[in-house]
């Protein structure tokens, strides 16, 4: 219809309607009772800001670079600090699937990180990202490759090495998913890949017959292949088989942080995988601020990107962690949701709604740069902590 | 119909059968979530009071001038600590608009501040106040101008100089309006002015096409117009055009208070604009301590006064906010009610709700004069910070 | 209706179907939003209980007397700690009204509070309480006063002489009503006594036209006769003119509890007339703590009793007043639903209910004695002050 | 029908479905206005979990007894830390009652604690436990006898005797049940036993008529035979008359913690029965702190185990209350969900539910051993107490 669709919570709504129940639970849902999904989102409208009054930010409505970031030891840009997480399945959403999301990370001028399971080759996808890029030649947009390390190393190697090849910049190592969780939506309803779609980067060699056929398939596959025994010296070993920056994605506590900047990762991903893993977890919010103490205070050679996932659905979010000390924020439902309603046009949109609210967040706040300088603190006031 | 009008909120609701959607929606919303909407209400209700007794407040009964205050060094008189918040075009619930709304404030004796962005022109609003003043000689009701610096310095000059000729007595500088937030309502609705509006005090030289004929282009309108480069040191500009005395409006931080002090205001209202610019701020009233703090730990000349708008529904909210340290509260959404319900008599009968309920609360709580002399901490307990 | 009634909020129910609307409004509510009515409730249920084991409470199965209260240093004794508190027109519930209650008294073996707004005569229900003491010898139920000074300070007078000379044990001061609070229910029904009933104590000399034909009547009587210029000297001359113990009600504050007690009064009732005077006040129970920290800290000649009205509604309610340190609490409301379902049976049977659970509460927390000999700290875990 | 039975939750709607509005308010049911019986689920809900990553978790993958625990210094193991509590009258969920529950035990290898309340001869639990073994060799299901001492002492010596005799390997000693507590919904519903079941172990010498005709008749019977008067010297008499280990049920603070260790019990049960006794105690989550800290705090000569009841329904649940220093939890009303739905089957599902929740739990938490070595205070985030 010709509903405006104004924020975030419109397209998930206008997604809701045109996905299948299937899917739209497969995207939408958490573990056991969501109680930690709903406080991902809960837990940045509890946190204040302080608006600030007076302020210079002219140049903010003027000059389109003003909220750009700098990653990866200047790896990286992106005019916001949003990345697109990594999902898996856009084929799901859209026929063209993660070719549609891999454009418009380029027109959004933004990094995408493309899932294991994606529903495309990865190299298909960087494929289209390349032929995007010379659409679009001043985006600096960058693929990510999203990795788990399965039992059979081999292989594991040789995806490592096709999504080098293929020209991912950076390899995003989810930690935080040894099993998949009690999702009870996808028990219901029987969740399966449809016969016309398979995870297509694990369609090689012994995992042949990787493509799930309902969710117990999926589950089994993943307990099957999933190597549950990896400790942190395996870093180790993917250092040895990579030289792209090695980001961790999954971390929740000090303790952890502590033990991955010891193994010399290149930037952390404070998630809890959208809810999706363990319920009752803290939300990743309230435990960004732990991760970054640590980080900070550490000693390190390079600087070590701290990234945040999890419930970012308004500008003031975004906001939000970037003054706690998030480098960047990245989205994933939203994302589904843009793509869902519009394809490759939908992403964009998602983006530049989200755009439109960071920047007047950060008009209104009063912050002449982004307050992503370790100096904000007096910008966002944090409920003292529960626990 | 024939109900009784017993509060703000029945005004309210009556107000909003009245109302059209779009003008209704326009005065009632707060921008994205509407969560600091709602919390400018609640913050006051998380508030306690604690009642005292065996107090001879028996004056108040038959004295109506035991809750009146004076600002501004002496400068002005109000019969009650009650002022009316500068709100943008009055005529969309009124045909008189403006002209009944400076009528009421005449017969409640009290100040009136005109929005810039008034339907009608500021020399006819004071020239129906002047009116009125005849008609009532014992009131002592001022006019005050509230005012947006807009980048045509020449523009805000002359319209400074018309207020100051027309007779209003001070200037209360909006400082966190330098876009409009976001407010969703309006977009759905696709807000706009009625052909026979127009933004009259903005209809001059260049910004003569002010009027804006949609929501996008009221925004357009503010962001070309404004000013979003102003600082602190504007305030010394304003000094140099105009004697009137200065109070800023949109204070949330004691950061900014301190340079408001230094900047040398008259007065400051701390505010977030009915919630209408950032979602998630503090309720105000959770903001006042730490700017009165600031204020009255600071050595000044003068005696700066501290005003405080949002969510002021009830008597109790008024008392509650003077014995946390303000000199007075701004009411903007009631009036707007008030005016829709019955226009001039209808801002008078709101004045005459809260003036009852706010004398009832003082006698009860065993206030022989009001609490306002900063030794009042005891009669409200606040609750602890949570953040 | 044949439906069991096994709780106090069985019996609101079923006296809300009894009653008129204006009737049951006029009981039930509360001031303003009736935030603090629902919190009266709300901050018992919030109070947490810490049973303990193993002791031998045997006696309580066997006893009828070993929750009985000795009151105003030994002049009362009570069969439970649960008092009448004074509430005003009873024949609005019951054809009998205050005669009924008396009666209950006397089999319910407590003390009941006669409302200076009773709309029978004081002597009369003196009588009839006379009259059921003959029938139950055994029960040592007294008849206390409760006093509003009005204006008039003969009639005042001649008001405590009529108690005094019919029998009536001690005063109730009633200290937090010199108007009366703004309950909107009774302005919406147009609340007014029918032609047959009168507020029968006032009904004398100038007095006479006393009975209000509306609420504003009610109101404006109020406001007319009621000292509001009453401080806390005039105890003094209270006592000049009566020899009975004086209990003060309406006190929710550690500063006027100091007062009270050097005023000399026998005993405080923490209340805020049951949520019907100033909304957002504490709820009586978390005010509780402050009153018996000050009465307990002084060094007095005679013990200064301690009760507590408002929201009292299950006897796990009772015994956490009694831990926190009261001597006994009064219950308003539930006594009125039980006279409107059953007369003087009602009030009985609503005081059984309060018994069997309060005997209940008792033995499963491991009571052996009442727990108010202020060693009762453990048994209750009071939520620490948000305020 | 067919509807897939996914988590506790849906077992509880199914028995819903399947139950009498008596037996199933009976099973359901709490104290007054059931506020603990919610705050038991909720408390853990309010827990956080902070997983850890990149541990070695494989071998619970594969291995099936990595979750195992071994209680009562050796004696026993269970295949989980979950045990089942004793709750009363299973013949009126399931035909075969106590008989389907002790088998299900040991097919879900683990202790069964039968109710003194039990519809079942303890004999015929005992003969249909050692069937079940039999066919069911590698189990090490237990059977423990839950007891309240009664009056009659002789009775109750009578009663363990014949437990011990017939191979029950443990007493559960119920401390907090002098009375039962006021559960509305029978007194409403008239909750009585049906002609052909009766409370088989009291049926016995002067307990003759034990059995209930309707609910008071059940109250009664309690009051009249159970011994209000026990204090912790009657441990040293159970200890005179049996060699089993004993095992008290009902503690809720360090106070009766102290108490309890000094009386050398073998195991403490953190329990509110459900919140069947008193409402508003605290959730016996929140209780067990608390008690942790008393027993590991003081020399013991031999480990004195720690169990907790009330409100477990998710494997996180159980998981948070082993990291907070429980040897194992107990459910209840679980256990008669599984009933109602499928008799002994019904029990096993239930027990197969919470396995693979738990185990989930286990691997996604990061735990390569269960967190029950006293080591696991970061593994849970507990908020603070309120009170
Ligand atoms: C449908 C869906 C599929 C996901 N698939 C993956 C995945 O394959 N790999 C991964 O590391 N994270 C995956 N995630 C987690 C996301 O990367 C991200 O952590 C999460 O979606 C962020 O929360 P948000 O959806 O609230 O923005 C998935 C999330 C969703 C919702
Ligand atoms: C419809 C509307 C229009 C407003 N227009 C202006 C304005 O033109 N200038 C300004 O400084 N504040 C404006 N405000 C903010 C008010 O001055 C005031 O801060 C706010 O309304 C107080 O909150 P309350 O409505 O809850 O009382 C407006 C508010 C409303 C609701
Ligand atoms: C209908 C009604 C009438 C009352 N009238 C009086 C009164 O005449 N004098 C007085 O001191 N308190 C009066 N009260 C207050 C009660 O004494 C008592 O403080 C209050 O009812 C206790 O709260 P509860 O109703 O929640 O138990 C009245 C209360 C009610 C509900
Ligand atoms: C229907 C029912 C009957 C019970 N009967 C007994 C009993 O006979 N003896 C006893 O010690 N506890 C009894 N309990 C309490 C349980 O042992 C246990 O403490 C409680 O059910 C645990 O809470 P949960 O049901 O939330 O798991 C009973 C509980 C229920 C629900």
């Amino acid at each position: 219809s010709s509903r405006i669709l104004l924020n975030i919570e419109d397209y998930h709504q206008a997604a809701k309607e045109k996905l299948s129940k299937m899917t739209y639970d497969y995207y939408r849902s958490g573990a056991d009772d969501e109680l930690t999904l709903q406080d991902n989102i809960n837990a940045y409208q509890r946190i204040k800001l302080r608006p600030r009054v007076f302020v210079d930010v002219s140049h903010h409505g003027t000059n389109s670079d003003t909220c750009s970031v700098t990653l990866l030891n200047g790896q990286t840009t992106c005019s916001l600090p949003i990345l697109i997480a990594p999902t898996a399945m856009h084929r799901l959403a859209d026929d063209r699937g993660e070719l549609s999301t891999a454009r418009a990370a380029v027109r959004a001028n933004t990094v995408m990180m493309l899932s294991s399971l994606s529903t495309t080759r990865l190299e298909d996808v960087a494929h289209e990202h390349q032929q995007a890029l010379k659409e679009y030649p001043t985006s600096k947009s960058q693929l990510w490759f999203q990795l788990y390390i399965v039992k059979d190393r081999e292989f594991t190697k040789r995806l490592v090495h096709r999504a080098e090849k293929a020209g991912f910049r950076a390899l995003v190592l989810t930690v935080d998913a040894c099993r998949f969780g009690n999702r009870e939506a996808d028990h219901r309803n029987g969740f399966r890949l449809p016969e016309n779609m398979q995870l297509e980067n694990l369609y090689d060699g012994d995992l042949k017959h990787a493509q799930s056929d309902h969710v117990s398939a999926l589950n089994d596959f993943i307990a099957r292949n999933l190597d549950a025994s990896l400790t942190w010296s395996d870093i180790k070993w993917l250092r040895q088989i990579t030289r792209l920056p090695i980001i961790v994605k999954g971390i929740m506590t000090s303790e952890d942080t502590q033990l991955a900047v010891e193994a010399d990762v290149d930037g952390i991903i404070v998630s809890n995988h959208g809810a999706r893993q363990v319920d009752t977890t803290l939300s990743t919010i309230e435990a960004l601020p732990e991760v970054v103490a640590i980080v900070r205070g550490m000693q390190t050679k390079k600087k070590i990107d701290i990234y945040i996932d999890g419930g970012v659905r308004r500008g003031t979010d975004v906001l939000k962690a970037i003054a706690l000390g998030a480098d960047a924020v990245l989205i994933g439902r939203p994302v589904l949701w843009g793509l869902a309603v519009g394809g490759c046009q939908g992403v964009v949109d998602v983006f530049e709604v989200l755009k439109r609210e960071f920047k007047l967040a950060v008009m209104l706040c009063g912050c002449a740069s982004l307050p992503n300088n370790g100096k904000s603190s007096h910008l966002v006031a944090m409920p003292k902590s529960k626990l």
